[in-house]
């Protein structure tokens, strides 16, 4: 199959300049960007006033989680936490997950997400919501325990991983997520390794969200969760760390030492009221720095574009800095650098000859992008998710003119009512 | 004209709980809400899976900037203004200004905004563009001045006070604008009193924006500029105060004191780096406190549910208090509260049978407000500018079902790309 995107503006992310002109797709792999007079497609989609990007890269969520969206809201953590989610998630089923990812699925296509790495449980179903889809997926078992009873989820993360990474044509990757330093023990996190070890395979782990997981782990370990997480080898595994809120400047170095791809979260971070990561020191430092939305209970949408807008803006607010996170380093926020964290970067999260055909066209013939000055800004500043119009993934249209084209969304919105019904019902 | 909006959820902004039923509009005029078996409309609407809800209120823009949007960004302050803005503002024409407003008020009413509050030059030709396009708008023409030439533009504001204000069945309004006491001496601000008083009029102002502003004040008058603008007797005139952003205890006394309404611009604060205003604690002293977006050259759009959900998320972080700003009364700053530092409060900013028909529905059937549990929260923390699907003031349809009535969106899109042309030419 040959697809050509025609008549775009092009912005690759390997470059900041906006190119014009065509986009060539043979199968699931981009043959060319610009003109090739030579291309004969199977088929054409017109880009005019469309700007042409990579597929946007959520590094850090729990789509199923979409089921809990806006059942708990501004309320304190423990109050949101063990008085409505832990409670309902306790009555799930592989059905309502498999329900859930693919509402979250439909939500993220249409906002220009192709990739999301996700930590949740039943990923079988999650799994299956993704393959019946068409969407790229770093999938991971979120692990906790404290007690060797809890050993069997390892079990079951590594037999979801002989059964899925690397399927799907590679779609699906498989990683290990012990959850968090508070939620396992040091024996746990051993154990955890031992199974990731000799694997093609990356850790996710959520470090330094809060104030008081901090002053925890200073108590118990004398170390702060990312001092510790080293301490225990943790960061010998390729690993994507989400938060990362509260954290010193010797936690940056050990970050940046151990090559741990950081992945912020802004929105959550303010929604749940942890506040701001000190994202400015990161980049100075040298660490790589990606944005996702987290899960839908606690941001409450999958937005990418509204991350990025929060990234860039509120940094500058906190730094009182105007220059801080300009445009561009929020694009490559939302796209190369998720790519990077998930060890993804020589396939996705930039336009480039020969890479996998994950592309977005966003629609900018209206109101609110015009006059068009500077295309980068309005990416960031202007835009919103549902200017989205069209989505490519491994050279699939999952979304063509605002259509989804693998999902039925009023099926998936009635069932996801149904099932949030079953879930708060007595 | 009767008009029958029917089968939606409604949010009068009265109560925070949720009603089903229909709105009945008889011209201008709500009147009733809920069900009406008799009522004869010449007129349906269907709000079937829509939110209907008040129109939002804009308390501080300037409008006509939307031709700067995305042209000077990620700068520091002064680069911003001195280098990029005030040079190309220098050549504006008044045909440019209705051109830049009537691209605001297109991308306004997309998002669901039927009343904004302006501050600008040219001003007949932003009334111009209000009366062509039947939004809901307070006027008023930025005075700066310190030497007595610049008493030249007071009487301006005092005729165009005469010619428009209470016209167009009172859809226009006309206020007068100090624009900021760093930019208007004592004297002026006097002429400005002078000209204002015994008018039905009210001040709009920009009050305690930056660090520097505050920091100047103190040294030139030995007062914050709150303080100052207290002493001259300008807030014996109703008056909203954009910013409000580095204030003090003192400063929210004498706001609370004397009725000043402040509006809160999330966006631009952040974007321009002034940081964060003590919205918490201007809600506690019992402050009213709107919300906008100020204009496009600072933002870059004029998004009000951006607004709102910044507004909502940003100080929950800033105290690192999640219950800070819950939903409702985010959805409040864009509302009544709105209307209230305009004085409007008695004809919009909520849904009350007599109240005028400014009224908008919000299409909520769309992955990303399923499962449907609180829809208040849904408004704040899911929904985009872009689900606004029906826009009705003062009894007009100014957009339905996402088609603009009013403007003529492909022309005033191309004019706004030749005249930024010409602007940014040499």
């Amino acid at each position: 199959m040959k697809i050509l995107i025609k008549n775009g503006n092009i912005l690759t992310m390997e470059q900041e300049e906006v190119l014009f002109g065509d986009v060539g797709i043979v199968d699931d792999i981009i043959t060319f960007i610009g003109k090739d007079e030579f291309f004969q497609a199977d088929y054409v989609i017109d880009a005019h006033e469309c700007m042409v990007m990579p597929g946007l890269v959520n590094a850090h969520t729990h789509s199923s989680m979409t089921l809990f969206r806006n059942y708990a809201d501004d309320l304190l953590f423990w109050d949101w936490l063990e008085g409505r989610i832990l409670p309902i998630e306790d009555k799930l089923v592989g059905a309502d997950v498999k329900i859930g990812a693919k509402l979250a699925i439909a939500e993220m296509i249409r906002s220009g997400i192709t990739t999301f790495a996700d930590m949740y449980m039943f990923m079988d179903d999650v799994a299956q919501a993704v393959a019946e889809t068409g969407i790229r997926a770093h999938l991971s078992r979120g692990l906790t325990g404290t007690d060797d009873a809890s050993r069997e989820k390892i079990g079951e993360a590594k037999s979801f991983y002989h059964r899925w990474h690397g399927t799907q044509h590679d779609l699906i990757r498989v990683d290990f997520a012990p959850h968090a330093p508070y939620t396992c023990d040091d024996a746990f996190i051993g154990y955890i390794m031992e199974a990731a070890s000799g694997l093609d395979t990356r850790i996710h782990i959520h470090l330094s969200e809060s104030r008081d997981e901090v002053q925890r782990s200073l108590e118990q370990h004398g170390a702060t969760p990312i001092a510790h997480m080293r301490d225990l080898g943790l960061f010998d595994f390729p690993t994507y760390a989400a938060h990362c809120v509260h954290i010193t400047d010797a936690d940056i170095q050990i970050l940046k030492e151990n090559h741990v791809s950081v992945v912020n979260n802004p929105g959550s971070n303010l929604k749940i009221a942890n506040g701001f990561a000190p994202i400015k020191k990161l980049f100075v430092a040298g660490v790589n720095v990606s944005v996702a939305t987290d899960g839908a209970a606690s941001n409450n949408n999958l937005n990418m574009f509204e991350e990025m807008a929060l990234a860039a803006l509120i940094n500058k607010g906190v730094e009182e800095d105007a220059v801080v996170v300009p445009a561009y380093q929020a694009l490559q926020m939302g796209t190369v650098n998720g790519a990077m964290a998930l060890g993804r970067e020589a396939q996705i999260g930039t336009l480039r000859v020969g890479k996998k055909a994950d592309i977005i066209l966003v629609d900018m013939h209206k109101p609110h992008f015009y006059p068009q000055y500077n295309l980068v800004s309005s990416l960031v500043y202007s835009a919103q998710a549902g200017d989205v119009k069209t989505v490519l993934c491994n050279g699939q249209l999952l979304m063509e003119n605002y259509q989804l084209t693998t999902i039925d969304e009023e099926k998936t919105m009635r069932e996801a009512n149904q099932a949030a019904k079953r879930l708060v019902g007595s």
